[in-house]
């Protein structure tokens, strides 16, 4: 953790044999990346791991001592492959119980009647952990220490961070800027290596791409200093325009 | 590793900083995790990591004991960014170094007069690595030990890892059935459990859907006996026919 320098950084662990077995394409990865870049928040790693406890276990318990913050993603579900409140318990050693919160927030959620015991399974959670409320279907999400669970819908995911977003620590926001040009990366790499090398301050990423015929390098420019983005902008804008390589030139945010 | 027991594992690496920043939607590990899928080898794991050397010389050297086969994606390009070969060699105390079949091919690819120096960083490779070769442009990819090296671009990944079927032990082909319900998981967890339970050779996934306004459930269910799936497919349908509960079923494939 490198909070004194200003840098908080995260990790996301996503819970799903359906990720691993091809199946299902993950989009939750990317949702909180975004959502964490704009905190300020460093997203170092991910990992996608099977729905194996002692592997979910495991892959906790090395992960939160190495990051602010940790997301899990699936298996906060009802159904028995649904593991992760169970395995998050054993990772913080709590018991694996029944979250009043949580359980009274269901129960008002189905109606008495229709609470049944596949539906108190979503009010377990790790001994002390707190909810993460759902505005879309009732099923709360949980935190405890540096460990938020979320579900593995991407819809409804989405409609639950936002509300975690007071509970985080940020760090210094990273700017970006993006020049398209219309050139393949074999052609500027000496070039841009240069730039990259007097301007340490700012990441410079070159990304090929192949879309509807049309091929192309996106760089794109990071840093905390929106000046030192431009400076560099302009270095690469001097050695493009010299070479008559067209480009589009978005504005940092 | 279990080859023994028939048991094949592979994790995939994906470098990229742009993973990371939300930038770049990932479309390499579902393409990766289907191939493998139907070569019977079990995807176990997958790390997102940064484009940082150490992580990746870790990354690589942590991942690559554990599984019979790692795949990297991302990183093999021309541009400063491009650290995946060095750090490979680095993990592998392995010199970066031409490589001889590599430089002829992109040598002959660019013609002499454009083989640029930039260029010529694409054939560089860790000494004693082989090629991964490349139909869709020129660039090779390149295995040493049981670490493949792949391209970031899904198109040309896609386009190269046919070449790589030949070259890898296949495990016992893991078949699959869906059965997807217009109820909701928390109607049916409970018999659910119990079909899982009593049918531990098939492994029994419970995955809720909520798309253009339709809400469901699919259940996949996976084994090595297309026998021992359409028992328990049998058993599931036995209790939502019983409730009344719409269904649609797949083909075991």
């Amino acid at each position: 953790m490198n909070k004194k320098k200003g840098i908080v950084t995260a990790a996301i662990i996503v819970i799903g044999n359906e990720i691993l077995s091809g199946r299902t394409q993950d989009l939750n990865v990317s949702l909180i990346a975004k959502w964490l870049n704009n905190l300020g928040i460093t997203l170092y790693e991910v990992r996608i791991i099977p729905d194996i406890e002692k592997t979910i276990v495991n892959t906790i318990n090395k992960v939160r001592k190495k990051h602010n913050y940790v997301f899990t993603t699936g298996g906060i579900g009802p159904t028995h492959d649904d593991i992760t409140a169970k395995s998050i318990s054993k990772a913080f050693k709590k018991k694996y119980q029944y979250n009043k919160e949580a359980y009274a927030l269901l129960k008002k959620y189905y109606g008495a009647s229709r609470f049944t015991i596949g539906r108190k399974k979503m009010a377990k959670t790790p001994a002390g952990a707190q909810l993460i409320y759902n505005p879309s279907s009732g099923a709360p999400g949980f935190y405890i220490g540096n460990v938020f669970s979320l579900p593995g819908v991407p819809s409804i995911l989405k409609s639950m961070i936002g509300g975690l977003t007071n509970k985080l620590s940020k760090g210094k926001k990273i700017f970006s800027k993006t020049i398209h040009l219309k050139t393949v990366e074999s052609e500027i790499s000496i070039s841009l290596e240069n730039v990259q090398k007097n301007n340490k301050r700012v990441e410079i990423g070159s990304y090929p791409f192949f879309k509807d015929g049309k091929i192309g390098v996106s760089l794109v420019l990071r840093s905390v200093s929106v000046a030192e983005i431009n400076k560099c902008a302009n270095l690469i804008k001097k050695f493009i325009i010299k070479r008559k390589i067209s480009f589009v030139e978005e504005r940092a945010v």
